[in-house]
């Protein structure tokens, strides 16, 4: 039995607000009031943890009151004037600045933005823009991977390589052409060779066709989020870079999700030891407390983008003086916790329970991490690795929240997990115990039974 | 002489930000440290008086402590958590239901975004995605305007109608056609004939064009913002609607900037007795305190949307808590101050003073507003209404903010004004002096003669 309050509210969300991914026939609502680190409160006084760190972007927890008290300072102060053109405003210059320092060299340009998908967005303009004023106009071509996200505008949206965000909505930017992504777990990829040998001879035979003074930039997430947390091989990154290189092709990694301590670094560009020309960045940046977006540019770029009458694209919100302070209060927590190791630390620690818990489970195909972004690949059987049968109306992503309270997320036959970076060992537990829970009475057919 | 803090500020603001439409070559910054009702203050202690309410967006005038404090409240209790699939949020829950009921019928349903580009580009993929579900793939194409301005995401972008928003950015998304915008000011746009019959027939032309079952929907701002507050004829809208209709094409409303009381009305929809199928808002919905759009959808629309797995994109901060809690704060100001007949009352006060003190100049061409959106257009001629020439490095608008502190903002050879629907009328006078200082030293040529 719901509450009054509860049922009150449900009426009212069914009427009224369009979710995304949610059918007009689902009834159930989850309303969250409160949180606090990795718990959250519904309208039922249910409580959750949270494993998926609200959408892969609660860094430093919920309900952090000295960051609450630095948005209220500044909202104050000055809580909105732009930033095009000549004005500016003193805690987005300083954001700028210290992103500049934490971000690796040359990227030492910011470009602001309110999240992912405008930022996509911008770095697709910046990398046709900067090729049409260097007299390389026909370069607009952008190289892409299936199974990437790179949020819903109509250019990133282009790029994102999941039919689903294509259909219905087309025509879609052109000019956008999809690689194989790298996921070493499904060797069928990649005709029984090396992985990265395939991908990269693919890449040089798409170069080819399309023509390299054809192509703008390639984009990708350095580890692919919303298609189930795909780690590359060590020598992918490098690898491509330098074909790109050798071609005058941009690189530009969009880390919406993996920036900012999520892989343990505060660029996943610094995991993988390889610098794009632009890096594009939101979530973690303000760990969600206020939308904030930032793209980081490469000294080359800016100076090219400066050049003329500027760079003529802006968003209303460019250098939002409360997102941008809070993303400082956000920064210095980080630091001051030291959560880019915490990150590495109990991330291992995750992964170790979950392999620990459900390592023998036949419908558990691979688990695989890098810091706190951790996928379990499911699948109906192991020997063939063909995916386990889901049935929408039955996820186990959606049974291990109703069940034990916990909130992971699904992501194409993965159950992702991408928690708060200050989780405790015993939080960690908590979640694959839930996760166990669920797993170990589900079948090869996707059917779970009752507890 | 500069402060060694602005100095400092502005170094490191020319080493690390990418501002929108500033070149590298700029060294000038104005570094705003903060703002109370229209007034602003940068870091040299110099005041500014805010004649374009930020970017079009401060409703509620700067530094609302009541504000900052409801914001301070929810972020201590949910900072975030995400609005996708079945979650959801008191405050989100509590806007939607607050929009449906101030939005004309049968706008009741909300998809939330973080601000107008993010907007266009949800409502253009919503407008072919109808279609798409009702068995009407065909219906792709969007009927836009020249001189509109829709954000700069790849499908709003491309929706808007002027040449720096495409080139070098091209490919943009394809099946947009631009037509006449209207501005009645620029008689031989129409041939001669009445403005209205003249965009209908062309309307209706291009609809056989391109033929009807081929078009999802028109987007159009009520009144253009950025094309230079143009103003349509009273029987525009109506009859473009009737033809719409006529052929099963949407109308979508980019209200981004008029909605939220800036022409005196919730809507500009209201003001032009016309129910689009879809409006897009953004800016004022918080004043800009924390970044916030808001879809308002039509039932038909929305019972569509929500059929199968619902509507298949989200943006991260889908119904953010905090700005929502913020935007019913904001709008809980401008009912209890009764601001949307103030920007009427206040708004024709300012059109007064702007008739008194400009009307008689030889290159003010027109003076025309609704509303708190007022537009002075520049001509080097009256009778032959040819544009005034401007020089990029010495705009109108930036001698009026150097020399008399007042900010308004030059818009397609007219400067446009759009202030705190709070502003006093001794505030108002103020702003229509500081025009008339510069524009009467203004020559034909586009000269400024020294003060």
């Amino acid at each position: 039995m719901t509450s009054d309050h509860t049922a009150d509210l449900t009426r009212l969300d069914r009427a009224h607000i369009i979710h995304p991914y949610l059918p007009g026939t689902a009834t159930e609502r989850v309303i969250m009031t409160s949180g606090s680190g990795c718990r959250l409160t519904d309208t039922e006084g249910r409580d959750y943890l949270d494993a998926t760190g609200g959408l892969w972007l609660a860094q430093i927890g919920h309900g952090r009151e000295e960051v609450a008290d630095v948005a209220h300072e500044q909202m104050k102060k000055l809580e909105y004037f732009t930033s095009f053109w000549e004005f500016s405003n003193e805690p987005a210059i300083e954001l700028a600045a210290r992103l500049a320092e934490i971000a690796p060299d040359p990227l030492n340009h910011v470009y602001f933005t309110s999240g992912g998908s405008e930022g996509n967005e911008a770095a697709i303009k910046m990398a046709r823009y900067y090729h049409h004023r260097r007299g390389e106009g026909s370069r607009t071509w952008i190289l892409a991977r299936s199974k990437a996200y790179h949020g819903i505008g109509y250019g990133g949206g282009s790029a994102t390589g999941f039919p689903v965000y294509h259909e219905g909505f087309a025509p879609m930017m052109p000019h956008v052409s999809h690689l194989t992504p790298p996921w070493p777990y499904r060797s069928e990829l990649y005709d029984g060779q090396d992985p990265t040998d395939f991908l990269i001879r693919e890449l040089e035979e798409r170069i080819a066709e399309i023509g390299p003074k054809n192509i703008a930039a390639m984009i990708g997430e350095p580890i692919m989020g919303v298609g189930g947390m795909l780690v590359p091989p060590a020598d992918y990154w490098p690898r491509v870079r330098e074909v790109l290189d050798r071609h005058g092709i941009l690189l530009v990694f969009d880390e919406v999700v993996t920036a900012y301590g999520r892989v343990g670094e505060w660029f996943a560009a610094q995991y993988f030891d390889v610098t794009p020309d632009i890096i594009v960045t939101a979530k973690g940046i303000t760990s969600g407390y206020v939308p904030l977006g930032a793209l980081l540019v490469s000294d080359g770029l800016a100076e090219v983008l400066l050049r003329d009458h500027g760079f003529p694209m802006g968003y209303t919100y460019n250098g939002h003086p409360v997102a941008t302070a809070v993303a400082l209060a956000n920064l210095d927590i980080i630091e001051r916790e030291g959560l880019l190791a915490r990150a590495t630390s109990v991330g291992s620690f995750l992964h170790g329970e979950l392999k620990a818990q459900l390592g023998d489970l036949p419908i558990v195909g691979e688990i695989r991490s890098v810091g706190m972004m951790l996928a379990v690949e499911l699948v109906q059987d192991r020997a063939t690795r063909a995916p386990l049968p889901l049935d929408p109306a039955r996820m186990p992503h959606d049974v291990i929240r109703r069940e034990a309270g916990v909130i992971v997320r699904d992501s194409a036959h993965s159950l992702v997990l991408s928690p708060p970076l200050v989780m405790t060992e015993t939080e960690a537990k908590e979640v694959a115990t839930a996760l166990r829970g669920v797993l170990e009475r589900t079948t090869p057919t996707g059917e779970i039974r009752p507890a």
